[in-house]
């Protein structure tokens, strides 16, 4: 068949894990924990299992799930989306963000997004008829120009998706951040999809500057989280979205007949764990920030330079002391032979990114951490 | 937001499960066992959710299941796919549909359906800009005319979509059908999306028409099935499609940025079940033709006429000599009324369907089904 996505290869988490398999290396490139989620939460999945709740959940979730998520929802941002209309379980943060682009992006329509960015984003609008349009953003900050970022709006802009804090580049964005992108667009037909799947590992001071905060912009936003990476459970395999009831019916229209319903005892668990231990979200910011510190603390004695990480778990470093290799030769290299797999920055930028860094990922036990800094120490 | 899918509404499956539960009814609408699926399953899953195997799985599946696929349809079928290239693992069958006909279809291709035809089809097609062309099919038999078909075929038709055993007529083709549709097809640049859910409840004594069986066909053809129907776990979530290498590459372009990967400790269990209980799916047919019998036998002193069902676990009936009301309105009525809910044909086919028959799902245990058949010989 003709490709409806010629230029696209396997994605860089898929192909730097093999690597790391291949050659046995320590895996800091793609982003999962080497360490179980909660056994409360394991022990409730395997109850609903065995309590028979195994037939199809309602195609938008179960009752209890989009409940449990409202009221944290409420807790955290001063704002209770309505669990029936709001709120939509897919299939990870991934499905939320495909349907989203899917249901809201139409031939020729203009998507603003900022590169770095994440590797799904752009396909789906390709595959929906969109048209990128991308602003590069700068190490180490990774700041938003606004003035740029207005230039580049016109009256095909549909939509801009954002990513706090942001993976690759483990920076957050501030509240005045958000509040200027709604000056911007404010007065325009413009959606913003807010990718927040890392909203509770989030060590900035002033918190996580989540657009459900934003009483205006919230009209206007899909807001997309995963419990992956807050439970520690990549391999489950549920995330969603919340969006004002009226953007929502249009993102479900998608996601019925995309996966139609997300898994119903895993659904459950998920609902007793956010209703019963709050403490494991609020106790996440601390729990990453001494893994973060650990690693950093780790490479001290290295020629590796640490830039700072605000967020996700996620830690970039500059190897220009090490290598002239661009990013990409460099990861293979340091999968291949000094043991330790890494994801290079530049994959996730469409212009030029010459800079020499590559990301680690720290959500890893003590002992992983410390035999990789062992290792990078050498170089 | 402009509607990108206007004339979508809810699917009637959510549609009459819902008006079932509010009015208590009999839940014979949308297709799911009100019975549980088998405990060896089940432990599986609560075993690998604690053994760890939490975090992402490959993104096109776990080998385990992969490789379980493979010798389970080279028993079968006689056709050994390749494990690593030619099987992905899915969302349910729903997400393997989705992203076969979002990596065929392109702006302006036609594809051919058979009404009745499952609701996911044509959205997933108007949303990838193709063109539905339908065949309407009639009862009881709703056997194709193959000259017909032939005629329906121009140099846009890429893509057609079969569909054996049927949901929803409770229909299936002979192997003489595939041959005929490889036959027309042949010399033609023209794909099959062939939704085979339904493989392992099959009644007809030749046996479930696979175009995995065909040698020819099934270089062209992407099969997809489920392991929702079974084991009897509609809320798992977990399908898979098999399809030529060149084929599986493309679909996986999209798999990878729609849902990345599927739930990891449930595709283990699976992987389990069908490498250690063979039996299980042997000894379906006889299951639910038991079902099957019953429930026609329980109707026998009815003003209902019970049309044959040769496989699924669906079975049709005709209430024209109970009611006038179209099926629409007779499903309501019957649900508010009779304490049954049953499924409109109509609501599957683009033409006017004017014939009065309803679907009943007999995937329910006896008591479940006798109590139906007692309410609906009131009628
Ligand atoms: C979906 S696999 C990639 C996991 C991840 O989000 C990352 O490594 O950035
Ligand atoms: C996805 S809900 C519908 C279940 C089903 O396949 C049917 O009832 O036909």
């Amino acid at each position: 068949p003709e490709s409806k996505l010629p230029a696209l290869g396997t994605t860089i988490f898929t192909q730097m894990s093999a690597l790391a398999q291949k050659h046995n290396a320590i895996n800091l490139s793609q982003g999962f924990p080497d360490f179980d989620g909660p056994q409360y939460l394991r022990d409730r999945l395997a109850y609903h299992v065995s309590q028979g709740a195994n037939q199809y959940a309602p195609m938008t979730g179960t009752a209890q799930l989009r409940e449990a998520i409202a009221a944290k929802t409420e807790q955290i941002y001063g704002y209770a989306p309505d669990a029936n209309t709001d709120i939509t379980i897919t299939a990870g943060a991934t499905e939320s963000l495909y349907i989203a682009i899917t249901a809201l992006v139409s031939k020729g329509d203009e998507v603003i997004a900022f590169d770095p960015s994440y590797d799904c984003y752009a396909p789906a609008v390709e595959l929906a008829g969109g048209v990128m349009k991308r602003i590069q953003l700068q190490p180490p900050e990774f700041k938003v120009n606004w003035a740029e970022f207005a230039d580049q709006v016109t009256d095909r802009t549909k939509l801009v998706i954002i990513n706090t804090p942001h993976n690759p580049s483990a920076t957050v964005w501030s509240h005045s951040d958000v509040e200027q992108l709604w000056q911007i667009i404010a007065d325009k037909h413009i959606f913003v999809l807010s990718d927040e799947v890392y909203e509770h590992i989030c060590f900035a001071p002033e918190g996580h500057a989540s657009v459900l905060r934003h009483p205006e912009l919230r009209q206007r936003a899909i807001a997309v989280s995963s419990f992956g990476k807050t439970y520690h459970m990549t391999g489950w395999r549920v995330g969603y979205c919340i969006a004002p009831a009226i953007i929502s019916a249009e993102l479900r229209k998608v996601h019925q007949y995309l996966t139609f319903s997300i898994t119903t005892p895993v659904q459950l668990a998920l609902a007793d764990m956010l209703r019963e231990a709050p403490e494991h979200w609020q106790e996440l910011p601390a729990f990453y920030q001494a893994k973060r510190d650990r690693l950093a603390q780790g490479l001290e004695n290295s020629r590796l330079k640490v830039l700072p990480s605000q967020g996700t778990y996620f830690l970039l470093v500059d190897y220009s002391d090490v290598s002239g290799l661009d990013d990409v030769a460099f990861c293979h290299w340091l999968t291949e032979h000094a043991g330790v797999a890494a994801i290079p920055m530049s994959v996730f930028c469409a212009a030029p990114f010459p800079h020499k860094l590559i990301r680690l990922c720290f959500a890893k036990q003590e002992a992983t951490l410390d035999a990789a800094a062992e290792r990078l120490c050498q170089l």
